[in-house]
């Protein structure tokens, strides 16, 4: 097995200072044991789309892709609950899989399930599907955005409760990561469309300065630290002696022979992120059970990480720990052969997020203090424009989703608007320190893991699953019950 | 004086059909001798404002314009609370000096006056300012929307709150009419931004089938049956004498003179705008006291065109009656010598009202039961979109308005999401019935005055006001100040 992906940072954002390069936001592990037993099943269907919701000159659509279970559905007349997942930055057959929560719960609740695929991802591509043309520049791109996403929901959840005539059927949106930001926002903006959100990791605070710079990546810190304050020591240690070999004559080839790069291609700006992905992923997934995020993942990565580290038999060459940490990432299965820094494969079709990162989704977490496992550095935004500049001609509007979706003293604003919003989070996720950890009303509420990672509460269930993740998990489904209690009464108040 | 403005509406909708004809929103009456205590003051300033807040491949801005008062401003050390005017479709000033009550209640409050241009109107024009071009097309009229214009209003508060450094003074946001409905929208899109919003005579539910197309004219017919049965009458009987006259020869010069047309111009159909536009605006503005919409009118304008018709001095001759209620509209200064049906003229720029109701303000009012004072009429859409069409080369897009801001079983929505919105509405006024008439929560309420006419609290007051009217601004007053001391509260509250 060859490397995948990883250079699908190289490509969103500047391979020459490695440490810069922000993170995607992920989705979580699908276990394939579980998914096979045949709960996971849908339909594909497609709606002819508004491109451009906030501009009248364009009559331009597209054909956006949902899938659809109806298996579970107690049906329009009894106004059974339609359970909406808001498609994040891929393909959203992806997600689903990814999402086996909603098919696990969809029977309790006899709810349909829709998974909507967010614009230009996937196969919901815009200029008649060609992927070419909408991602050629600026013009094509710029229909691309949270905002047209949120609107697009919206419609397509409005006609197909007409199409069902379900119009009273309440709808619950769920999303993880970036997903999961949408579905906060979409229960923000249009509580009209849906009755209540679950949003899992949403790292709705990364704007701004809302967030500190330094959290991102002193959570991963965190997580390795807590692991082995030797493993820690080691990762930190590492850059150094890469920097220093790669100087030396012969240096790179040293390298490339350490870490089995495949012989065509080898910098050290290259390895460095091939490592840095290594590291972020595997804390961002750090599951109890195992998992196949990009590549499959033993039960506690990082645990297995460190332990390869600590390894008495790795001897006392950093490289070949660091070596032994990054294939429990990347060669789990202990197919690959050798690794392909060249590798520019995007199987998920991610690479949108790149201008979204370009353009709205400015979410700083490049800082890494004295501390930090990785090399000491700065956020710069500069940096950022720049390169956004060059790629699309384009300026971030760092300000925007602020000032569109707030985020700023959220407490006090939202103590007392909107209501029925969960935010789960779970603190080994280095994404979590920018997620809503308070509750903050009655209605909208945190549930925070300690041992959680990226939305874990919507794998898959496993039977090795500890306690704290199936109490997380029945919290979630009793406070969806109590949404849709309420929902049913006032259905029956006359106004 | 000449007549004005009233073809403004064959300007934007067919003048074939004069009973489809929308009317448009539109604002409340200066009180010319309370303005005049020199209470009215304002400072102007521009505003670099994003064009397409939804798109980011256009870097193009343009300049937008608010008015600011500063007189009785706190400040931002005491985080003294910021009033803004949610701008409509017109010149700000305009909406500025009819809002009285902003400025009668900044004193107790403290606060910041500012009141903002809708983008499109006034001297807010993109495209440097050049009216010719932003109006061209649909392609340059693209961005004149709402929910561009909403974006517009987070980013100037935002932005004027950082230049002030008074990122912790409280906003409230005030509206009338489409204001109104803006200032609502804004409460439930930006609670980030706004902390409450007095929505004054806002027609929220004047779309899709929410709200009956009858409601519009039922109302206008109500204002003037409750006055006086022979007036409802006569006016109901007049439009078949109007058509059967215009279709004798020389009846068209008959019409002419019986109306005091100037020589210029005349046709049935513009004569029955006009007499259209002369009942619709005056059961709109049926204030309590004299006032000065388009033209100055008296108090209880509708009684005195009753009285117009009922005198006994006018004989039998229906134009003659109608006639002379016309007057009391057109020319209660008593200085017309003719009036010019062809006077297309606008002060106070309201043309891009037609882009609006052509692309998401379809605002069904057309309809005419048995009973309606005008002649039987249904509400055709086709009709609306055929004309859009035609004039814009677009298509209204019906559903968008509850798509994007809601509408449907509003209080099952809003009861228990959101909160902090007075909805203020007056039952003589014809957009009442569309409006937010029963409280929906706590903190969403609802104020109906039986005798209030179309957001007859936002005017300047009057010792002759009513006491129901001035019941009315004291409630609102102290709801206004529950938001803030709650508001206040809040802040000092750890999170």
């Amino acid at each position: 097995m060859k490397m995948r992906l990883i250079l699908l940072f190289l490509v969103c954002f500047s391979p020459i200072s490695f440490a810069k390069i922000p993170p995607r936001l992920s989705p979580s592990s699908l276990d394939d044991q579980l998914s096979s037993k045949g709960k996971l099943s849908y339909e594909t269907n497609y709606f002819t789309q508004i491109l451009d919701h906030f501009n009248y000159n364009n009559p331009q659509t597209f054909q956006q892709r949902y899938l659809l279970n109806d298996k579970y559905w107690g049906g329009s007349k009894k106004n059974a609950p339609i359970f909406v997942y808001t498609g994040n930055e891929g393909n959203i057959e992806w997600f689903t899989q990814n999402t086996g929560f909603m098919f696990e719960i969809a029977p309790h609740f006899n709810a349909l399930l829709v998974f909507i695929e967010h614009r230009f991802y996937g196969k919901s591509i815009p200029y008649g599907g060609d992927k070419t043309i909408a991602y050629s520049n600026k013009t094509t791109l710029g229909y691309l955005s949270s905002t047209q996403a949120l609107a697009d929901y919206a419609t397509l959840i409005i006609d197909l409760k007409n199409n069902l005539t379900a119009i009273d059927s309440p709808v619950v949106v769920f999303g993880g990561s970036y997903g999961g930001m949408l579905a906060a926002w979409f229960r923000l903006k249009y509580p009209h469309v849906t009755i209540g959100a679950l949003a899992s990791s949403a790292p709705i605070l990364n704007f701004g300065n809302i967030t500190s710079p330094y959290s991102f990546n002193n959570i991963i810190t965190q997580d390795f630290k807590g692991e082995s304050e030797n493993c820690y020591k080691v990762i930190k240690g590492s850059w150094k002696q890469i920097e220093d070999m790669a100087k030396t004559k012969g240096g790179l080839e040293k390298l490339r022979k350490s870490f089995r790069m495949c012989k065509n291609y080898i910098s050290q700006g290259a390895l460095e992120n091939w490592l840095y992905t290594a590291f972020v992923y595997t804390a961002m997934t750090d599951y109890p059970t195992p998992s196949n995020f990009l590549n499959p993942l033993p039960a506690y990565p990082v645990k297995q990480m460190c332990k390869a580290i600590d390894d008495p038999k790795s001897g006392m060459d950093t490289f070949e720990k660091i070596y032994g940490a990054a294939n429990i990432y990347y060669n789990y299965t202990g197919n690959a052969t050798c690794f392909d820094l060249n590798n520019h494969s995007d199987p998920h079709g991610l690479a949108g997020w790149t201008w979204q990162a370009c353009t709205e989704m400015v979410m700083p977490t490049d800082g890494n203090n004295k501390e930090s496992i990785f090399p000491p550095s700065k956020w710069d935004y500069n940096e950022r424009a720049q390169f956004c500049k060059s790629n699309f001609g384009v300026e971030p509007r760092p300000n925007w989703v602020t000032t569109e979706f707030g985020g700023y003293n959220i407490e006090r604003v939202l103590k007392r608007f909107g209501s029925n919003i969960i935010f789960f989070n779970g603190l080994r996720d280095s994404w979590s320190g920018a997620g809503v950890l308070k509750d903050i009303s009655k209605s909208i509420v945190a549930i925070v893991a300690k041992e959680g990672a990226h939305h874990v509460d919507l794998r898959w269930s496993s039977k090795e699953d500890p306690m704290w993740l199936k109490q997380v998990r029945e919290r979630e489904v009793n406070i969806i019950s109590n949404w849709l209690s309420q929902y049913y009464q006032s259905l029956n108040e006359i106004y």
